[in-house]
């Protein structure tokens, strides 16, 4: 088994995506994923564009939930706070979710045979389904932040790196896992890492510094977002998620 | 001053690069480029490809040094070994060098307005360099290995940021720069994480160990190679280097 780690979206034809990708962006739209299904959420929609989000929502009765560089967007039923949306009753709803780095990975990583959302509040149950689907090689894929590397996904990846090789002691660590993995030697407390990280700047910048510490809370759900299928709206699709528990 | 680093070329265009670029590949390329000034070098040729170096040498009466899964390919006159080529007297000579990481970065990075070549080899010498020749931007561009993020570049960068900010106390880190930073902590000696890199295990594979050692010298040498214009020969560019002595 190969454990490989991407600290972005490799966009080289070369490095195309087989086999199972965990897509990471734990501040937070990976983080807020899981904390939904276990709010009853029955469907969850990526979208990468704001435009198709809103018409997609409007026509399938759909709530409207994320943000734009941190903040809801207008019209939207919900922001990206999993503080806030882990109060929130989501019974047999669908949600369609916007958010900046998440989304825009999708089309790259989506050629795989699996996609799954990877964060440390579903840390365990990631490991275990990833370990579960893969053939021969789990991709931990970081978001970044703003198209660049960024700390608190290349912790998390770390992280699950480390996990999945307890559990898999056969496998090897590619790509940027052992840079990832060596970064739990600076940050044992996985909070530090995403409190300096850039997204973690930007968010105590708007005092939502809580959300920094749900995001750091390791193992909360058995969740897993999975990727079902794509829906192709006109020029821009929309992914579509289910929950599998591992 | 913003000082960015990318733990991988970026090449969407909407990060295009400007003002400075300091290339890393620091196993090997990037620590031979100055030793070979240092040696009485004239002309330094970088070829991403190996058909148009043999080619240009033969034309230009060029010597020939480089590697392909880290050994010299048929017909060259030098590998790409700097313990081997600090032993030979280059001047008043051209070089057209072939590797695999560095010289398949160069058409991404050559937009922008200054391109250094920098290593811990000349590190004192490169950021006197890109902070004399920056308006506002300097961003440090790691080569990676086989197009993955690798640790012994990445510890160059943050070696390299880290002295940036030294010397220009007003900057703040961009990109992957915090993160390259917080390596130090685990690797203070930078011989452990060229050692423990994948580029690393590949020479210690190939017997080439003292290659490692070398690398893993800091500021040996004033030479910055820098990029003075680009040849197009037929499809595939050569890239032209002299030395500035900063």
């Amino acid at each position: 088994m190969k454990i490989r780690v991407d600290l972005l979206p490799h966009r080289q034809p070369e490095s195309a995506y087989r086999d199972v990708v965990v897509l990471i962006d734990v501040l937070r739209s990976c983080t807020v994923a899981p904390l939904l299904f276990d709010g009853g959420l029955e469907d969850l929609y990526l979208s990468p564009s704001l435009r198709r989000a809103r018409a997609f929502a409007a026509q399938e009765g759909a709530l409207l939930l994320g943000e734009r560089r941190g903040l809801p967007p207008e019209g939207f039923n919900y922001g990206n706070s999993p503080t806030e949306l882990g109060q929130v009753d989501f019974t047999g709803r669908s949600v369609v979710m916007v958010s900046e780095n998440a989304p825009q990975a999708l089309p790259v990583v989506s050629c795989a045979q699996h996609v799954l959302l990877g964060s440390l509040y579903n840390a365990d149950a990631v490991v275990r389904r990833a370990l579960a689907l893969a053939e021969s090689e789990v991709t931990l894929v970081c978001s970044g932040f703003g198209g660049s590397e960024d700390l608190d996904d290349a912790l998390t990846a770390g992280y699950l790196a480390a996990r999945l090789r307890q559990q898999a002691p056969d496998s090897n660590l590619a790509g940027a896992a052992p840079m990832a993995v060596s970064l739990l030697k600076v940050f044992p407390d996985p909070l530090e890492a995403l409190w300096q990280s850039r997204a973690g700047q930007t968010l105590r910048q708007l005092e939502l510094q809580q959300d920094i510490a749900v995001a750091a809370f390791v193992s909360q759900s058995e969740r897993v977002p999975q990727l079902e299928r794509q829906v192709e709206l006109q020029d821009s699709p929309l992914f579509h998620f289910g929950a599998a528990v591992a």
